[in-house]
């Protein structure tokens, strides 16, 4: 009778050991939904050109300002307003394939530096995806990277959220740009 | 004393069964947040008009113009900037009762087409609902359908997140349209 | 025998009460990630402060107007746009410390008062806090407080999510005004 009490107090104690883990599982994993900056659930690299319009490139650009400050305040084009739908492509040539649009619009916002503001959608249309992916945030033009925030998503991007971290891969005058965007996932359905 | 190590086995059997499912369950429920897109916590349908300012109308218009591209890029409006605060019935007749307002904007861009790009808050203040639903996204509007992200709400509504599904009800002339919106959200608190 | 089973059968039933225990807390848990309105995982309190362009306050100007409805509609700055780069501060007094900028828009929406609808970026650049958080929603001016979203945040704020409560600290003719912002995120990684 020892030898089975014995043995039957282990395996409470395993079970009970068991059952904590489970309770400190569960806890955690609910509160903090296992997000791990290091493992998104999805990632992608892809490439924005924006071809400003400038009154006689119609056939090519991609871009409009339709808003600004008058008279200007300060040197940095503060309030410059600019609707777009870029190209985006999976390397960084133009004339790569389309793999997306990006939808959206940008503003400049500072006197002392180049600042901008962006909200725009992209929008799949591929054999690959199909659904858009909804992102805004500050664009802190000086600094090498910055990140932006992925507010939701639709189709094949259903709910998600998740980090675009912006570079900017060339400025070529004042007519074309091009930015790097790494897009991390964090929640995907 | 045989009969007594079996059942214990076989109980303890059981409990690693149970267990495991706990453990199952802990795990897919914490990464999936349980969000099945047939299943949403709430679903609404919703009608926006809006009524676009002409210059004469500023009893009925619920829209203004604010901005645009000069000279124009391509024959679709691309960079055209509305600002609205349009009405919210709960069936598409403009005159039923209000349940809502939608404040926001849109702007349309695209040279070949037209296509639009929204943020909007939807602000209920009725004996039902009190709170705001804030969306945005790309409106293509060639699409029979298109879905565009609930990014967060308030009171009644506070945290939450889903989608909005936009299809023409009605486009007459210039001055009015009508959209039926219909809203599913996916995580409720 | 009957002593050892009778016990036997106790801890089973302790075990059972654990486990469906265990189960209802990572169900409800998993489903409704914990959030209580009353219990933030981050609470704080931030004075905006814009000074509005007036053509000739260059050097102290933080915003200024690029679009509104021409002829107006109504007598309340339908349609009025200004993009803002804002001091934000830990009191309401404008000469405070900086502890982060407003990056954004605010538009006025309303014929018969005023009321406005804002999007805008918190970006933190100090010892305390490095990134960002993103704002979007309905600024209902006449009610004593309105709830905006917290859509997305990076850096120290990586992927949060909460509510924004704004209240009108002051309004100084039309050049200056302060808002008092209580920030609350219910979801912090």
């Amino acid at each position: 009778m020892q030898g089975v009490e014995a043995s039957k107090k282990n395996s409470h104690l395993f079970f009970s050991f068991l059952l904590l883990l489970s309770f400190h599982l569960t806890l955690s994993l609910a509160n903090k939904k296992a997000i791990s900056k290091d493992q998104p659930c999805k990632h992608m690299v892809l490439y924005l050109h924006d071809i400003i319009f400038n009154g006689t490139n119609v056939a090519n650009a991609t871009s409009a300002q339709i808003a600004g400050s008058k008279p200007p305040l300060g040197d940095f084009f503060f309030g410059k307003f600019v609707v777009f739908n870029d190209l985006i492509t999976g390397d960084h040539h133009l004339l790569s394939p389309a793999i997306a649009r990006a939808q959206g619009f940008f503003f400049y916002n500072m006197k002392t530096d180049y600042n901008a503001w962006f909200a725009y959608t992209l929008v799949f249309n591929s054999t690959e995806y199909k659904g858009t992916i909804n992102i805004m945030g500050a664009d802190l033009i000086m600094m090498e990277t910055r990140d932006l925030s992925v507010v939701g998503g639709t189709g094949d991007f259903f709910m998600t959220r998740g980090i675009a971290t912006l570079r900017t891969d060339t400025f070529e005058n004042i007519d074309y740009f091009r930015l790097k965007m790494d897009i991390k996932l964090y929640e995907c359905y």
